[in-house]
Parts: C-alpha cells; structure tokens; sequence
C-alpha cells in the first residue's frame, strides 16, 4: 500500500492552494514554514502558461512565502526541457510573458511547435504556419490542455481547444507536458531521489493534481479551496489519498505521518 | 437492391467535378445538356463556407455551364434552412462573401454559432465570444467540418479545426449540415420527390460525395478529377458503385441506365 512508504517529498501546487491571485490562504506562509522543519523536500508544481517562473516566484515572495526559484517547476520548464532533450527549434506559440523560461533557446527556422495559451498569436496566419509545420513532421508539444479558465470578466477559451484543432487538422496528436500528465509529475521529482510512492501532492485541482499524482502513484491531497467545488471529491477514481479544508489542515496531515 | 430502383434524379457536384477552379472539365457542358434530355430531375450540391450562391451560379454561368440558382444546393444554404427551421438568431462566423445567403436573417443578441472558414474571424475574440454562447445554451452549427483544403500557396486549415476545438472547450458537439451529412443529402432531394434509392452523386471526393451519398442510401459515381488521387476508390466501404475517367464518362453511364 502506498500509505505505508515512507514520506520524502511534498509537490504542492500555488494557484488555488497557496493563494487565490493576490490573497495568500490564511495561514499559509506559516504552515509552509512548519513543513519545512520536517525532513521531507518540497517543491512547488503548477500549470503555467502566460508567467514565466520568475513572475511566479514574485508574486509568492511578495505575499510573504519563503520560496526559491529553483523549488518551483512548471509546465513551461517541462516544456522546455523537452525542446532541450529533443533538440528541436521551436515555433513557440506563447505570450511574451512566458517566453523569459526559453532564452536561449534557438527559434529559427523551427522544427517544432510549443503551444500554451497565446490569445495574440491565436490567429488564422500563425495558425495555420503552425499546421504547416506539424504537417511537415514537426511535433507538437502541448503545455497543457485545460478547456478554459476562469477570467475576472467570465469563462475564457485555454490552450485546450486550439492544441485540440491543430490535432484534428494533422491527425497527429500533441505531447501534453503539464499536469496532469505522469510525465510532468516524474520529472518533478527527478532531482529529489525520491520515487512517485515516497511523494504526497496537494493541490485544489481534483483532476490535475489529485488524480495525476495519484495515477504517477503519489499519494494525493485535495485542498477545498480555490477551483474546489462542493463533490469534487468523488469526481476521481480512486478517491483522493486525503481531503481537506485548506494548505494547513493538509500540512498538519503530512506532519503527523510523520512522527 | 439499390441497383434495380428506378433513377430519378442525379446529384452532381461542383468543384473538381464539373470545373477546377476556372477551368472546366472537358466535355463537361456538353454532358450536362445530354443529361438535360433524359428524364431525371438535376440538381448541383457543394459544400461551400466562402462563395454564396451568386458567386457559384456567376461561374459556372461563365464557363458555360446551363445551370439555374434554384438547382443550387450548397452547406451554406443547408445552415440558413436549420436557422430558420430553429427560429435562432446566430452569430455567423463567416467571410463576407458568404453572407449574401443569410440575407434578412436576424442576427442581433445571438442565441446561436453558425461556424464556416472565417479566416478573419478566426481570433481568440471572437472564438471566445462564441464559446461564451455555446456555454450559454447557444447550438452550434458547423457548415462543415474539413481538416484542410488546397490553396495556391499550399494546404490551409479548414473549418473543422475551429468547429472541433470549440467542441472540446464547451464540451457539445456541432450540428454538421454540409456533406458528407446524411441530412445534407437528404435536405438536396426534398423538393425532387425522390427517395435515395431513386437518386445518384456524382462527385470527385469519395468520402464527402461518394461515401456520404451511398450511406444515404444513393449510389455514388466516384470521377477522377479534381482531388481524386489514386487508389481513393478502395478508401470506403461500400465501394463506390461505379468510378468513371470524368463528368462526361458518369452521363454516358447514367444514360445507359435509363435506356
């Protein structure tokens, strides 16, 4: 049984589970301090698509959190380092927000395409400069494929549906990096010598974080807050490791395995 | 069997089958009018999302061909009649040059997407406020569904990326009304009198012509013209029923049938 490993690392993810946009979860920074005097890792997974790592780790800092760069991995990173290992020049369909996480990183004359949600490029031109090259042979290599997000002013359009419309139109099918892909969690833990069963995750996203951890074999931990929505619980298969009401009733779960 | 039905009427499809682009198929006119003399109802159907029906009769009419508007059958047409069948107000995600053929529908506060390849329509926007609507309850309403089609600089996106993409963000499925619809096939023989088994397609593409004719209970003329590449005869089950050289080949078989 995965419960009965012992606990080595803690993935939590931030938007929804360490703050909600600028408001930090009461009593968050302290119960990440209290995690940090036990003798697990931690390290901050999410699904970014428009903040490159350093706006993210800005936005932690100045709500109070102690986190390093080098703690944090997201989408984009896995993304990146995938266009490293295959050594490909890509077409990167991303705001200019997100493009600080591929300097250096050699664009002409792609081979590739990185698809994240890019409202400024999702136009019928580069859209169909996309097509092209996918058509050509080049892999499509997907951020992530969230339908949608919630925006101040209603539901918008995610990456989903136009990775989803590129797919359909090369009969291809895009390598999806972020979560809630096993790809993503495993890489997460890669430098942390610590395999998916030693690992706990604790996000608000009942299918993104839960159910991906948990189907990577971590264990995982539903936080009611942020995206949480009342039943979400049951939503996966299996149920999730644990549910709770917030980051620190979560933390004071993990702190008591390990006693 | 089909075979043994009396034939009443005959589809005959447009681009690639009687003309490619502003050529038209040798003989093709002079087959026309030798069909003209038989006694089977004629009637021309194509999945257009940019030319209304002006534009088409205009050029055919150019080429010679003697054709009225109201033997015109076109997707766009098959869309406007399911707007006024519904009594929906839709947004047209269409080119200019498409709007003739929706003249004097109601469009303000829409309930409803028709979607065809609308190039400059296709930005995030306006994909947006579409998706809203769909959300909303609004029917989505795909004049067809093609990955792509041929340009003169190359393969461009179709419609169908768009229509799939929005399928996924909103989680429905679009009304499809162009060929190779079973109900596309259906709305063309209404007024004929004609059951499907009374009727033949002919046509160049032998999924959206042949293959949907002879699901529709039709039997299908498979013509290698236009995009009919080698080998597209083996590319459907049932077969095609018969696959003629050219338009002119098809009348010579179809008049034999009558005789």
């Amino acid at each position: 049984m995965a419960k009965q490993q012992a606990l080595k690392a803690v993935l939590i993810d931030l938007s929804g589970t360490l703050h909600i946009e600028d408001t930090s979860v009461p009593g968050a920074q302290e119960a990440l301090n209290r995690l940090r005097q036990a003798p697990v890792a931690v390290k901050f997974v999410t699904n970014t698509t428009k903040e490159c790592k350093r706006m993210l780790l800005e936005r932690l800092q100045r709500l109070g959190f102690s986190i390093q760069e080098q703690e944090i991995f997201t989408s984009l990173t896995a993304a990146r380092n995938l266009v490293e290992q295959n050594s490909v020049r890509p077409l990167l369909l991303l705001e200019d927000s997100a493009l600080e996480d591929f300097s250096g990183i050699a664009t002409s004359e792609p081979n590739a395409v990185v698809i994240g949600l890019a409202p400024d490029h999702f136009n019928y031109k580069v859209l169909n400069n996309a097509f092209r090259l996918i058509l050509d042979g080049a892999p499509l290599i997907a951020v992530h494929k969230a339908r949608y997000y919630k925006r101040s002013d209603g539901l918008a359009l995610g990456p989903g549906p136009f990775v989803t419309g590129l797919e359909y139109a090369t009969g291809t099918q895009a390598t999806v990096v972020g979560k809630p892909e096993k790809t993503f969690f495993m890489e997460a833990l890669r430098d942390l010598d610590c395999k998916p069963e030693e690992a706990i995750m604790i996000g608000d996203d009942v299918r993104d974080d839960v159910g991906g951890a948990q189907n990577t074999g971590m264990r995982g931990i539903l936080v009611k807050t942020g995206k949480y929505r009342e039943g979400d619980e049951g939503k996966i298969n299996p149920l999730p490791y644990v549910t709770c009401d917030n980051f620190p009733q979560a933390v004071d779960h993990i702190l008591k395995l390990l006693i």
